[in-house]
């Protein structure tokens, strides 16, 4: 079997951390492994297979003799550092949002259109974590019974933001249980606000028309992996979980379709799981998805307000399909063409 | 000016508590408060005004010298008494929902259908609390704009279980904090899973067709509130929030309506307030609405998968407009009509 030089860039963040673990979970074919960071994280070590690995500095000329390079270091180094390794012939996974809607970059889900992958030009895009767990449901649903309109609200782990806002719930939350106070002061919040005992509709930043950059990746992103011209709204909302974004999402379709229908071909899509027997208050749950691979989808049931409405719940862990796991799988794709 | 005799049935828990406060806040005249609870809480005292009260048993015959008898002690409770303290000449306002949808009694809203409140027959019921929060701001909408559609998803505080769910939060804190281990195990767990760190689109119990009942009562209160026929499809979801609920609400309205208008509309909406500056990061938010009496509207936006499209982003005490200022808000208007 063929072994590929594998660059994660980004390494010791939270996903770049992830990225780590998937490769060494899913055992990637890698001859040599290099993780890359800022200078401030210059002389961190990374484990991957019980091996200590020397983290190095993330500059373009490191790339020449990589094969995949996952990037997960946010949208500025991207932008500089993605197209020199590109260059120099790299295949980049990029987890940021810098290229996803660019028309040169193909936008991939491997479970929903991995065929973009083929497309690339030296960079692939990762889409938006709560894209991602929306897309691998939308997708069968649209494909058997055509998608009108989706209305999504969000319940948003902070790990979406990253290490800092991980960090800043956990101290948000000492601070609460040593005082017995609901509202505490903390000196390093990188969150707009206390999130411990609270909750906003705020992710990424707000554009003109109102709607948060995160609400519009929803629309966009989703349009762009399948295809369409899929009606997506969506209200996106940060809320005091560590790990794992749901999903309430209400679907019109031209189609009409039960719940049991819908259930039936969730059942057998790849990346899916079904979590759906309320009679024994049985459905997804972030704090019992952290740490899988699927999305889970319950609480299916027809919503009658309009000729085919559907109500789905779906859960994932956001740094694994949402993120890490996502772009190893693109790069498996890949691998497994080029054998 | 007029005083009364007024009964707090179940004056010991969450929302009775909050009924006592509510009573004192607004100087309800009252002549003689009697505070109830079952035979559990006897020996307990409240505080009013200064004053201890010793907490009485709640029984019949109690209620031959009330004016207005406030429950709040589960719909079991409700449905044995509240029909003996209407008999005994006291005007029930029930905050359960063991009468809301009787056709025999008024289910009132204060700033929507004051004058149902009139038609009682001893029984006035108090609707649920997420069903309050937003018939408060749908209701000068549906006047001006006539509301086709709507799509909601709710975030829950635990206070909205009770007394015992809130402690369950708390704990759980405090083992999180001390083990530093995400999942923890409590002995007394009320809610039906560890809420902190985790939620759960399960609220009340489960009925045939896969909603929970508090998603029907969204949709069954709010169309009898508003003497409508309103398209009304709700995911209620429980989050780990001690006190007031949010809801994104996704709304498809008859006539064309701008942001701009229906934020000048509510803003000047009775029980409405409006906290609606993105570029400031403002919008309302669950730890900084407990304590009030408004419900708070934010994130007013288009959405244009429809030809009329709004989403708002409303948020209340859940235990405040959501329960206890509701019901003395009723009490209130029975009090102003009788001088």
């Amino acid at each position: 079997m063929k072994e590929y030089n594998v660059a994660v860039c980004g390494a010791t963040g939270v996903v770049g951390r992830e990225m780590l673990k998937v490769l060494e979970e899913r055992d990637f074919p890698i001859k040599k492994l290099l993780p890359l960071a800022s200078e401030r994280s210059i002389g961190k070590e990374i484990e991957f297979k019980g091996r200590k690995i020397k983290v190095e500095l993330l500059e373009p000329d490191v790339f020449s003799d990589i094969d995949y390079a996952l990037f997960s270091a946010g949208s500025s180094v991207s932008l500089e550092i993605a197209p020199e390794a590109a260059k120099r012939g790299a295949v980049v996974i990029d987890n940021s949002s810098a290229f996803r809607m660019d028309d040169e970059v193909p936008l991939v889900v491997p479970e929903v259109n991995p065929e973009d992958a083929f497309r690339h030009k030296g960079i692939i895009a990762n889409p938006n974590c709560s894209t991602i767990q929306m897309v691998v449901v939308l997708k069968p649903i649209h494909d058997n019974f055509k998608i009108k309109r989706v209305v999504v609200s969000t319940y948003q782990s902070v790990s979406g933001w990253g290490k800092e806002a991980v960090d800043q719930l956990w101290k948000e939350m000492a601070k609460i249980a040593e005082s017995g106070e609901t509202k505490v002061d903390l000196e390093n919040r990188v969150l707009p606000s206390q999130i411990a005992f609270n909750l906003f509709p705020h992710i990424d930043t707000f554009s003109e028309n109102g709607y948060t950059k995160e609400e519009l990746k929803m629309v966009n992103e989703t349009n762009k992996i399948m295809h369409g011209d899929l009606s997506v709204t969506a209200t996106c909302v940060r809320v005091p979980i560590l790990i794992s974004h749901s999903e309430a999402i209400n679907i019109e379709l031209e189609k009409k379709a039960d719940p049991d229908a819908i259930r039936e071909l969730l059942s057998n899509a790849p990346g899916v799981k079904v979590i759906d027997d309320v009679s024994n208050n049985s459905y997804p749950m972030p704090l019992y998805a952290a740490g899988s691979d699927d999305t889970f989808v319950g609480r299916i049931r027809k919503d009658s307000t309009v000729e085919s409405g559907i109500w789905l719940w779906v859960v994932s862990d956001n740094l694994k399909k949402g993120a890490a796991l996502n772009a190893v799988q693109i790069a498996e794709l890949l691998a497994q063409k080029s054998c």
